[in-house]
C-alpha cells in the first residue's frame, strides 16, 4: 500500500521531469556569447541559478539562495505552453499573464499536489516581483542576457533597435536590489550606446 | 578602496559567468525526449538541479538539496576544456581525470579565490562519489539520461549497442543511494531489453 502510493507519486514526478524537457526547445531573443545561435530557456535558467550563488553578496537585502535557485530553475516553465515573450514586445505583454496562468495550471498540475503547489507559489512569488528573493531572481534574469548581449557585441539590441529608455524601464527595480550590479549594468549600456548598438532615447 | 576591490571581484565573477556560457555547446550522447537533437551540458545540468529538489524524498541518507543543486549545476563545467566522455567509452575514460583536473584548475581559477576554491571542492566531492550528497548527485546524473532515453525509445542505447551489464556496472551505487529509484531504473532497462534497444548481456 505504502509502496504503491510511492510509485504513483514517483510516476507523477517522472511525467513532470519528461514534460519539462520541452523547455529546451523554447528559444529566446538573446544570442549565446559566441553569437552562434540563440539561447533556450533551459540554458538561461541553468546560467542564472549558478549566478544566484555567485552574486548573492551584492543583494542589498538578505536572500535565501537555495530558494532563489529553485525559483529561477522553474521560472520559465510556463513558456512551454505560453511561448517566450520578448522583453520589449509590448503587444505580447498584454496577453502574457493569461497565457502563463493557464500554462502554470497545466504544467505544475502534473506534479504530486504538495510539490505542484510549492512550485506554483514560487512562480507566483517571482511574477509578483516584491519579495527580496523575487527581486534578486529578477536581477539575475535581467543581468544574464545583458552580459551575453555585451559579449555578443549587442547583437540582439541591434536587431530590435532597443532604446536606452526601454532598458531602464525594464530594470527600474535593479538599483534597489543591488546598487553594485546596477552600476555595472549602466556602464555596459552606456558602452553600447557609444557603439551605436543601443538607441540613446 | 573598498569599492575598487568590489569591482575587481565582480569583474572576475563576470569573466567566469561569460566563460561558462561555452558549456551550452558541449553536446552529450543523450537525445532530447522528442529525439530532435542531442542535449547539451547546460540543459542536462538544469534538468538534474531541478530533479534534486523533486526526488530528495527517495534518498536513503539525508542530503543538503541546496548544496547538491549547486554541485550538479557546476559538475560538467570541466568539459568546456576536456570534452564530454561518453559513459560507455572505456578508452576516453583512461585519460579523463587528467584532462578534467587541468580544466578545473583553469576554469575555477577565473573566480575570486574563495568562490573558486569552494566550486573546486564541490567538484572534487562529486568526482570522489562517496558522500551522501555526491551519491545523490550521481543518481540524478544517471537517472536523467535514462529517463530521456526511455522517452526517446532507447535511441542512444541502440546507437551504441549498450549492454545491460554496462548499465548495471555504471549504476552499481544507485541501489544503496535510493532503492526506489533503482527499482524504477531496473524496470526501464528491462523494458528496453524486451524491445531490443539494450543488449541482454
Ligand atoms: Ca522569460
Amino acid at each position: 500500500m505504502g509502496e504503491e502510493r510511492n510509485l504513483e507519486r514517483l510516476e507523477k514526478q517522472i511525467r513532470f521531469i519528461v514534460e519539462i524537457d520541452k523547455v529546451k526547445n523554447i528559444f529566446r531573443q538573446t544570442y549565446l556569447a559566441d553569437t552562434g545561435r540563440r539561447e533556450n530557456d533551459a540554458e538561461h535558467s541553468w546560467h542564472i541559478a549558478l549566478m544566484a550563488y555567485l552574486l548573492r553578496e551584492y543583494a542589498e537585502e538578505a536572500v535565501d539562495v537555495g530558494k532563489v535557485m529553485l525559483m529561477v530553475l522553474i521560472h520559465d516553465l510556463v513558456e512551454i505552453d505560453a511561448g517566450d515573450t520578448y522583453a520589449y514586445d509590448s503587444v505580447g505583454a498584454q496577453t502574457k499573464r493569461g497565457r502563463e496562468v493557464a500554462a502554470a495550471d497545466r504544467i505544475f498540475g502534473i506534479l504530486p499536489e504538495d510539490q505542484g503547489t510549492y512550485f506554483r507559489e514560487l512562480w507566483e512569488e517571482f511574477e509578483a516581483y516584491e519579495t527580496p528573493d523575487a527581486k534578486y531572481a529578477h536581477l539575475l534574469d535581467n543581468f544574464q542576457p545583458l552580459l551575453l548581449n555585451d559579449a555578443a557585441d549587442g547583437l540582439s539590441w541591434q536587431e530590435h533597435q532597443v532604446k536606452k529608455s526601454q532598458i531602464y524601464k525594464r530594470n527600474e527595480k535593479i538599483e534597489e536590489t543591488s546598487e553594485t550590479v546596477w552600476n555595472c549594468m549602466k556602464e555596459i549600456i552606456q558602452k553600447h550606446i557609444g557603439r551605436g548598438h543601443v538607441v540613446d532615447a
